[in-house]
């Protein structure tokens, strides 16, 4: 259960507060040149502290490769190893709170599927597991059969606000002047795939695309073309007319967000993904401890008020893997 | 990618137009009672022609078991093969309309996966394959594991309006009459299920059952709890909070939708799959066919105008596939 | 653990004595011509009854295909259902045979692993099974990637005999005459594989040809190459020193047996797999019922002396399907 | 492909000259004290060094933990990762060996599978890998499950010598001096296993431990009880007549070697695996450079003259991990 894909597979390890994060890219394929700068560049997107929206643990997050590359970084074809020390790993003592049940975290549902005396396995519930997904997906992005797709991620609305990336910034500093926190959605759009790639049934495209965005923590909805909205449309509207020009034939609109019937149609695929305000809230908040007694959880520390901005490299980084694994299944 | 399931597998196959359709359920434990009966009535749910607001098209839809039973109907622990002959199969003359695309339907993306030779594989395509998977699950809600498990979905809006039956049945006649079709969102509640149930990182509870909507025929959209509309709140609204009665810790809310973490926390669970109108109009459409021509597509025929009626009870099945698969891992 | 393969997947069912055998063939690509005759062919190899030395049983075995064909016999890429009917079904009486354990058949360890109520599970058990694989591999013979590629098993020793036609003929015979059962060891060589098919670590050709020829009841060894013999050998004796010849880079001699570090080399690929003697004889036998009361078995009844011999087209089949398995895993 | 198991899952990575080796063990439950001595004990025992029997490359094999355990080394249910430095990676000088093909090496199949860019890709062809597969064996030993269960390997004879340890130290002593190397066949007794364990089918127990042998390096052949010897059987010879005991039901014998139709009888399970001589010798011996010129490979540097001597942790290793695997399919 710590394996994502079929012929592309990530398999990871790591508690957050553990000795290091780390995984094992399988499936790529041998002569393709990766740069480490791409692999930095989206650790950092994705790491806290970059700016005042987001919390100020700072560590540095860049990965070790161990394996499956030549010293000129050219792929082997063998299994890629990496790993990432957790630098500040012994420093954080949540103390008593670790006898309390935080609102909406896994602490009680772990309890219940492990047992007491792994509590510290919940670590792998932390956001930090995302960032072996952001390794992952930065060395599949650089795949020959992903140069010419481009994956990008974007929030929408925060707080149910749509509006300007100042609009959006400071409806997170109201969330966190109050302690509290705030939802968002997270739109993505790959441009470049090809007509032609996914699967029928069970394997299809767009249902392999929401168990991927519904693996990131904190997401709470999945829709893709025009989603939710679609449930609210007659056919006439909702209809994708196709057309052609010089041969080749494409939808005048594209209401179906790049996949039919579980296969791209070459249109870009369109998806978004809904994130929860974050569970930790810097208040007093009720809650009971673990023999069910009456207990009051304190506020205190650092957190991101809005899970769904570091998201978004994560939410990419998901589509890479997705995306990089059809596409081996054409190529390998 | 015709298997859904770990420990409780479903293997499919069969074309809407050829000899059978049929699937093997493998990972049923033995000694469990099979009632041909809960089949039965499970399969009639979805068979079109059961009102006037669905298609008239008359198939028995019973499937013979043919392994994993002995003579009294009780699971030997063995892959329970079984078929359902599909009686009406040669009498549909699509003609003309086999070279035309039809909007939104798979017709172009299946001829860019597979070239234009399969084109009648898109048989695959067809909400008839859902069939099998109402059998699958009829037969895996009568495992003991589920007997305290109740799985209830319903339709809670047409086109946008939600209301009582008569209201939503009053969208589909007016959109039917225009030969148009409508969309629709179902909403499904499981009770009973335990706390501790899924699994974190690639197995969560949600993602799997995000995956499993997502496969079903028209399906756009997936949120569990508050969905969507999370990503519009603050997280002094969002928290449920935890109480106890009686030595039993549960939360007063259940805007989590009763899974934390990828787990489920022993309240009901609770999930909405958004449904696109039915893509085949029973008007004339522009199109292309396959050389890329302008052509007219002929509305005819029979269809169901709102495609999200008929998938409740399939819904309901790949829901009870999800939640067996997970009991069994723990019973096995 | 009904299913084998990875992009070519049997998945099978049916008890020896229920209502029918049958499969799922899932991953055939579209557009490959089936003749039936061929089915037909390798489903009466393995028939019983086709000469003096195998059982009288006398059932059909033609499949019926379900899907994945078009009216002509072209596959459509999608999975390919059959069914076999067991014409015999009920006519077999075990009577109180059911409460005695049979000495090296499955009955007590299926006791063990499903308790007694799921006995009749044990139809599984069965080398009826192997029908199954037959039709499969059957059917995977007519792939594209199969057309240069023969593979033939043969017997080469039988009770330790190694001799022609007549010899091994009459090793069985005497065998039969004392009501006694004889094993032997079948050889497989497969031709026309291109060098470079297979893979490193665990997924080794010579593994998976080891998994396959080891489901095969009553199989006892696999080895490939000089297989045991290679461990009383030196290393210059081994050695398979590789020649050129027009730029074609080969060995001469085949010690390796066609695969070295897993991965073909282009010479032919040799196994062996041995057989035990059938473990049902007509002779009386000394065991013990499920209580442990000490009881003689009775012989009765009518049986193949030697498996070994049923099991040529069998091990052909697995064969077949790993090799087909493997090559599309390059095409797909 | 670099993964093993179902419920417990190794997937592994490295090059025998690249940073590092390692792996991650995924599906050991939560609460089992793991012992560092255990692993440095079995690791010892594969190292190469250890006496004059085998190579002197001296490198300490101690793996770094790096998650899935507490400070005090407790298993978390969380994936265990671990990585072993390669001390002496770049001190390996191959020079125009590269250009050559080594007899028996995989060097000319890894060309024909991944072609020439990945040619360094062959240090998964190493036998350094076995130290992932040993390392997550001593983890697994150490499973409460496994506690009673012994797994012991020996080697039986050594170039067709079978005898004490001093004679077979001789053979291999000839072989070394004369620049030759000696194949070798190692038996492994597994006790205390409870019958009932394993699957019918494509999961037979014996299916899954000859995958896991033959995934060994230089492993030319497996069988289990009786093995290729029960080929030259008759079944009267062959028969395991049950008895029984203070209601203990059990065999007199174990020409079967433990199993049955696929699951384990209660009775030790014994199976033998036969490896073919070290490919590399001292010795100067003709072959082909990669343009297929023919060429004289030196005999130089150090390697083990007979490689099933260092294969004995690692059959112990893979046994482990398959019986642990089936093990944990019922406590899950």
């Amino acid at each position: 259960m710590n394996t994502f894909g079929r012929n592309l597979r990530l398999t990871t390890f790591g508690e957050s507060h553990g000795k290091a994060m780390g995984g094992i890219l399988d499936g790529m394929p041998g002569g393709v040149k990766i740069e480490m700068d791409v692999i930095i560049r989206e650790t950092a997107r994705r790491r806290p502290g970059q700016n005042h929206l987001v919390t100020a643990r700072n560590e540095k997050d860049i990965p070790e490769l161990l394996s499956g590359l030549t010293d000129d970084m050219v792929t082997l074809g063998t299994p890629i190893g990496f790993i990432v020390r957790n630098t500040d790993q012994r420093s954080v003592d949540y103390g008593e709170m670790a006898e309390l049940y935080r609102p909406n975290h896994a602490d009680f549902t772990y309890d219940q599927r492990y047992g007491l005396h792994e509590a510290r396995g919940g670590g792998r519930a932390s956001a930090r597991e995302t960032l072996n997904w952001v390794i992952g997906g930065a060395i599949a992005r650089q795949l020959p059969c992903m140069q010419n797709i481009s994956v990008n991620a974007n929030i929408i609305s925060i707080g149910g606000i749509k509006g300007s990336s100042e609009e959006l910034a400071s409806v997170v500093e109201e969330a966190m002047k109050r302690g509290d926190s705030v939802g968002g959605v997270v739109e993505c759009v790959i441009e470049g795939v090809p007509a032609g790639i996914g699967n029928p049934v069970f394997g299809k495209l767009h249902a392999r695309l929401a168990q991927a965005m519904m693996s990131i923590n904190a997401a709470k909805g999945f829709e893709y073309g025009d989603g939710f909205a679609a449930a609210t449309m007659y056919g006439t509207e909702h209809a994708d007319i196709f057309t052609s020009k010089d041969g080749h034939i494409y939808t005048e609109t594209n209401h179906s967000g790049g996949i039919q019937g579980g296969i791209s149609n070459g249109m870009p695929i369109l998806f978004r993904v809904a994130f929860k305000p974050t569970p930790t809230l810097l208040r007093d908040i009720d809650t009971v401890d673990k023999a069910g007694n009456a207990r009051i959880l304190k506020g205190k520390g650092r957190h991101d008020p809005c899970v769904a901005l570091r998201a978004i490299p994560v939410v990419e980084a998901m589509a890479v893997l997705v995306i990089a694994d059809e596409l081996l299944s054409y190529n390998d």
